[in-house]
């Protein structure tokens, strides 16, 4: 239930602001040290080669000292001998939305998926928004159905890049009635726990292994560690599944949760962190 | 938390099964009595005065040996005086889908209300889908957004039936997304129990105030009764709630639930009622 060893990441929901406040953006960027952050934009999500370009105008707009967009397509790009050391003088490094699973099918144990982890590692502030947060994890959920009663076969879980560990993480949450799939992620292990963010909100998760949320939706905290009964072994896949003595925390902006001890963080609450 | 005086209540979800095994409805007709039920439907929920033809033909078809449709569209028609005694005769009485604030704009204090009370306390069995779900609780909710982060603003809620107390009850639960608009009801004062159920799934509640799940989905209970800490009397109205320690049960067909003491029964626990 902690991070792993590593600087700060970004979690968003998605449809983040982009024309006003862009209250989630400017954080990011912010933590990556505002005028004097190098960032890289990774759109290997998309399929649309310029879907980092707004991101990269946004920052430099911002005043970032510099901004590159990388648009990797596929793992024969991923694993050019260039990038073992790509991300080294970056201080941040933002995933865009697509698909969670072109993130992980094309980086997961590539020269550009190493090199990610060892900036990451060494501090370098990471982000992520829609498919881009889900990928955060160390199981993702890489699909599932929206709208649904929880069944253990609405979803689809798979190893994602692994910077959270014991967590799992949903987005557009919600705008697209998730709490569903969500429940049959945390159903099939109460261990770990879900956390969906709405869109247009985030969580900062810090290295202490506590996050804080911004922007103007919410983030639902599903933590299973009570549950009493669970009939996912025995459903049968149509099957509604039961799942008794959820704790379910509703967050808002300022509210804050420790991914380790598992207990909500009031606003105003000091930090743990350097 | 319970139920006032009187018989069961068939709380359906929506779309319920119509074609196939009819299980939801074919529940109530047995409860009501089977081949000697005599049944009325009620479609004051809706505008179309045929609402209620439907639901005829398959009680009929089950073989009742009687059933009337009354399609009352305003106060006046409610408050005629032969409705005094009008269900007297009716040993289940069933609620169609529309709007739930015509059910309690047209019924409420009118004659025909008055008539549905007194069948109620003894002894009919009454059953309400969708709207006519809604409609059931002493706080109902009459509308909210779907889909949508939970905020104070995004429900509507008014005095409903007051068949049931203590409980707010939303429909098409999971199709289309409203544990949002469950949560900010129950935000407003946790000790009110949350039930959201399902389409094609509902709740049977019998005189002990206990309730058993029957139908394809799920219904989610939230139970308020330990939250820690909310916002709700501060935010603002865009704001988004927060709200901390929430009880969540999800529960499939043949579990129940005890709405006094407010402790989930496993299938095949043995009924309280007679």
């Amino acid at each position: 239930m902690t991070k792993k060893d590593g600087g700060t990441l970004v979690i968003i929901g998605g449809a983040e602001d982009k024309t006003g406040e862009c209250e989630i953006l400017r954080e990011f960027f912010s933590l990556a040290g505002g005028r004097k952050s190098r960032l890289n934009v990774l759109s290997t999500a998309s399929e649309d080669p310029e879907a980092g370009d707004q991101y990269r105008r946004i920052f430099l707009d911002m005043g970032a000292e510099e901004v590159r967009v990388l648009a990797v397509q596929n793992r024969k790009e991923a694993n050019q001998a260039q990038f073992f050391r790509f991300f080294d003088d970056n201080s941040g490094i933002f995933f865009t939305g697509g698909d969670q699973l072109r993130i992980t099918g094309i980086l997961g144990g590539s020269i550009l998926g190493t090199a990610l982890h060892r900036a990451y590692v060494t501090g370098a502030i990471v982000a992520g928004t829609s498919a881009g947060a889900s990928a955060m994890s160390e199981t993702m959920l890489v699909g599932g159905l929206d709208d649904a009663t929880p069944k253990k076969e609405i979803i689809r879980m798979a190893p994602g890049l692994g910077l959270l560990n014991g967590v799992v993480v949903d987005q557009h949450f919600a705008q697209r009635g998730r709490i569903g799939r969500l429940l049959a992620a945390v159903a099939h292990n109460p261990y770990i726990l879900g956390v969906g963010i709405d869109e247009d909100t985030a969580i900062v998760v810090r290295e202490s292994g506590s996050f804080k949320v911004i922007g103007s939706g919410a983030v639902t905290v599903i933590d299973g560690k009570q549950v009493s009964h669970s009939n996912v072994s025995e459903s049968d896949s149509d099957q509604s599944l039961a799942l008794t003595d959820v704790c379910l925390h509703l967050l808002a902006r300022d509210y804050g949760f420790h991914l380790k001890e598992r207990y909500v963080m009031m606003p105003g609450t000091k930090e743990e962190n350097k």
